[in-house]
């Protein structure tokens, strides 16, 4: 895990004042509440340095870009960008999901209630915008482009999360869908976006991205693990978080549809509606795990790198710059928050 | 009113198959919401020809543009990308107001729950981007910059109608502030869409920025007029809604402000937290009047649209695209509806 946390810092150091800078736009309640959720200071304006994200995505810009032969400043629009709908996302999510912490604090809907979220949230993929069309680069309206693709596969991703809830018969072919959408796709165009605008070829542009959405779904496989037997500690989520929610992540589902008799009892626990208690839910995470769920993400996230660094072959890429992007690529799998 | 009725039908005839074309990129789910919150069809998805809005932002690109010399196809993706953030941001008040009807018809929050409205509306700011950032027009990134920064004036005005509410202390100036960045942000870059589009001087964007702006706050002081003594079978409002809530509008602010003793008992009023009845919603309304809120929101209305109209004055315009813009401003002020 260590090895990309320096690249990882580097990204966020090169963003922060572009970020900054961005945010400032912002009416001062709006920016208030944004700033908040980034970390920058408390509730009543406050100045700290509280735990924030990790930066993947602005880092996935600047590595992909610089891999291709761009300066990190064409790159920073386009880092900001995927930060910002990045947050967006965040943001909508907890609000949708009642989340009430994120990083060990209170969310934004549940300091500043449900309206001020949403509002929130639609300021800063507004601004995401903003920052790259502001951008001078010869490359800014086909990552503006790019972007515009991204954002809706993502809410389309989130679209078929909420559509799940309701729904008992969900396949893993869909679930896999929705992953795509939710983390492929932001991942996806971070890597592209930074090829874009070092004026790669068509050719890198499709690898790059391809690149980011199976680093995203390996991504999203280690998160659904966490999201079961993750470190509360670690990650601020409670342990079976996605249990106790009776969420249709991927390796639940995958151990319902291939699973054998744990697989079946599983569904039935699904298909249930009253609240678990401790032992139901640590029975669940066992079924999740003896019907092979559990080993299935593992190595499926583990394949998703694989084919991550596959599709970089090929593309004559300096090994310096090669191997910061396979460095990124294993973090995520590496990761335990 | 109906003066202006056959260029608003003709302005939404002009964008109806560019903003189908646009919301059919969206995913089966998202697309569907999307239609019916649009009046296209059911919530299971038949077809139908539902009430929708009256399309004056497509109209007032389209009108612009025209009398700065522009072909009605340079200016489709503008008037497309405005209507679009414009159902946003109706699918998301909505939602943060818990209004349950628009049109007659029960609001996307009501049909499908509060996360799928948030994500519906998301998906609509987002498709208006795409829009925009796909148009050939060589002003389209100048057209995208102008749009992201009136999106988030209306946020911002968004953000202040919410903060509001936990207040008693509003000032008129305050209010004006809110209504311009909520109705006023959106109209105004509907008129300077329309000129950047047909390429023209930046003197006269300003100028039809300034224009639309004014018509944005006439509309908004008749929308709070009609909030108080609509009429519930023409704008689906029940009368009194906004008082019903105790809402600060506009003719409310000015009446607490400046209308002496029944100034004074509204304020005591609006203090309370009860529940109205019918008769104290009746005695509410005539306060208003009294203080003088209501005559004053109607001059008011008049004097934005005079504004409005000298801001014309002095481009050159043909005479009969002047008209056309003059027929605009005066509709949203006798419109009842």
């Amino acid at each position: 895990m260590s090895v990309a946390a320096p690249a990882l810092d580097r990204g966020r150091a090169l963003i922060e004042s572009s970020l900054r800078e961005a945010v400032s736009r912002l009416d001062d309640d709006t920016r208030l509440m944004a700033s908040y959720h980034l970390g920058w200071c408390e509730r009543d304006g406050r100045e700290v340095v509280a735990p924030s994200g990790k930066g993947v995505r602005p880092s996935m810009v600047l590595m992909a870009g610089e891999a291709l032969g761009a300066a990190p400043e064409d790159l920073v629009a386009g880092a900001v960008a995927v930060e910002l709908v990045h947050n967006f996302s965040l943001i909508h999510d907890d609000l949708m999901d009642r989340d009430s912490e994120r990083h060990h604090r209170p969310t934004v809907w549940s300091v500043w209630g449900d309206p001020m979220a949403v509002l929130v949230g639609d300021a800063l993929l507004s601004l995401a915008h903003e920052v790259l069309d502001g951008s001078p680069s010869p490359s800014a309206a086909s990552a503006a482009r790019a972007l515009d693709r991204a954002t809706r596969e993502l809410i389309h991703g989130q679209v078929l999360d909420v559509a799940f809830e309701r729904r008992s018969d969900v396949t893993l072919s869909e679930c896999l869908e929705m992953a795509a959408g939710k983390t492929g796709a932001l991942l996806g165009v971070s890597a592209e976006l930074g090829a874009i605008l070092a004026g790669a070829p068509a050719s890198s542009t499709r690898a790059l991205r391809r690149y980011g959405q199976e680093v995203g779904l390996a991504f999203q496989l280690i998160d659904d693990l966490l999201g079961i037997w993750g470190w509360p500690e670690r990650t601020g989520k409670p342990v079976f978080s996605d249990l106790r929610s009776r969420k249709k992540t991927m390796p639940v589902v995958w151990a319902v549809q291939n699973g054998g008799a744990p697989g079946q009892e599983l569904a039935t626990w699904l298909a249930e509606s009253d609240e678990p208690g401790e032992l139901a839910l640590r029975r669940a995470a066992d079924l999740v795990d003896r019907a092979g769920g559990r080993g299935w993400a593992q190595r499926e996230a583990q394949v998703r790198v694989e084919v991550a660094l596959a599709t970089l072959e090929g593309l004559g890429l300096h090994p310096t710059h090669r191997e910061q992007l396979c460095r990124l690529a294993r973090f995520v799998v590496e990761r335990d928050t």
